[in-house]
């Protein structure tokens, strides 16, 4: 696959079938992962994949709790205004819905992707690593996305994966996987010229940018 | 080139040549970068991007501070140390001539990229993008690699640039980028098997990596 499909295609995938990952799927995934770059090369990562039902199960209840509480906290006054006015807030109530599904399948993704950092403030130095593994699993017709969720109930997520709490590792992100029900597409986002500048804040990039660049057609 | 191929060998390039980087380049990184995910797609990210020689010649002496400071703090021992045994400390004496390179050549990259976000703790929703600029960059045959040591110096940093202080934008990293005066290859890196479990910490994958899966032959 040409690297710019990967880049342009590799959406956040949340809907997906039950068919289990290869083992040489994995294996590219995270051969892909440790290619990645880290402050001084200093590789302060672990990945770990979750593919026995049980443990999956495990941290479904988990998730679910985590989802609430951010629904109920954070987005709270968001998700009620958003449900009072529907078409007002699309953008929101598809994230809420795209989040909730998410919680409502969790057990049937067939396998987890999870990172850990140590030594990494900034998360420069563990989320070029999850992009890759990522990419890799696009390549691979592998969809995935990103949810760092779990950092409710860390403790809980700690000691259903036997995570040590003394080592300096920190959780990083969740990436559920599986092969996508839907298709790939490149996802909607605001254009180049409305986010970037030339060397001066707020100035213009000087220069136009066809959107989107790349497509499949 | 394939998707890879760019996960592969895109390594830290910090020796380039000083040929600017053609405006269709600098539009195929940036619209790499917006491709990236975020949470719940906030897309909270500017980049600029600078090739105004005065702007880097501003920059370029905040960076030999800034790296100065690492230097004599946080690495001081290290580089005593390593001073002392350069045999045994070669990692690090090669990170620090590297770091120490794009120090002294500063002024000599045409391109800096730099990333700055807003409501992203983690760096999930901002690093992701940094490094879709990279493999677009190593796709059209630019080096590149990330720093942000002008953390040091966020406030003479961001005066240079005309980035606000009060509108809660924090400066994710600086990539300066140019087309690389070595080859391209894929950098050593501690192998899977080392640094990723299967359903608990700690325990083996059950499968064995090729090392690496991918190679340029």
């Amino acid at each position: 696959m040409d690297v710019y499909e990967a880049l342009y295609t590799t959406r956040a995938m949340r809907r997906v079938k039950p068919d289990p990952i290869p083992e040489e799927v994995q294996a590219k995934i995270l051969d892909a992962a440790i290619r990645a770059p880290s402050g001084g090369n200093s590789q302060g990562w672990r990945f770990m994949l979750v593919d026995d039902k049980k443990v999956i199960e495990d941290l479904a209840p988990l998730y679910r709790e985590c989802l609430d509480r951010l629904f109920s906290t954070v987005y709270n006054d968001q998700l009620e205004a958003a449900n009072k006015a529907p078409e007002e807030n699309g953008e929101f109530l598809k994230m809420y819905r795209s989040a909730k599904h998410m919680g409502d399948h969790f057990e049937g993704y067939p396998l987890l992707f999870l990172a850990f950092s140590r030594g990494d403030r900034s998360g420069g130095s563990i989320f070029p690593a999850v992009w890759n593994a990522m990419l890799a699993a696009r390549a691979e017709g592998v969809g995935s996305a990103i949810t760092s969720l779990l950092m409710f109930e860390i403790e809980k997520t700690y000691e259903i994966l036997g995570v040590p709490q003394d080592k300096g590792w920190t959780f990083a992100c969740l990436v559920p996987m599986g092969y996508p029900t839907g298709r790939w597409g490149v996802a909607p986002r605001r254009p180049v010229h409305e986010v970037s500048y030339k060397n001066q804040w707020g100035a213009p990039l000087g220069f136009d940018i066809p959107e989107p660049l790349w497509s499949a057609d």
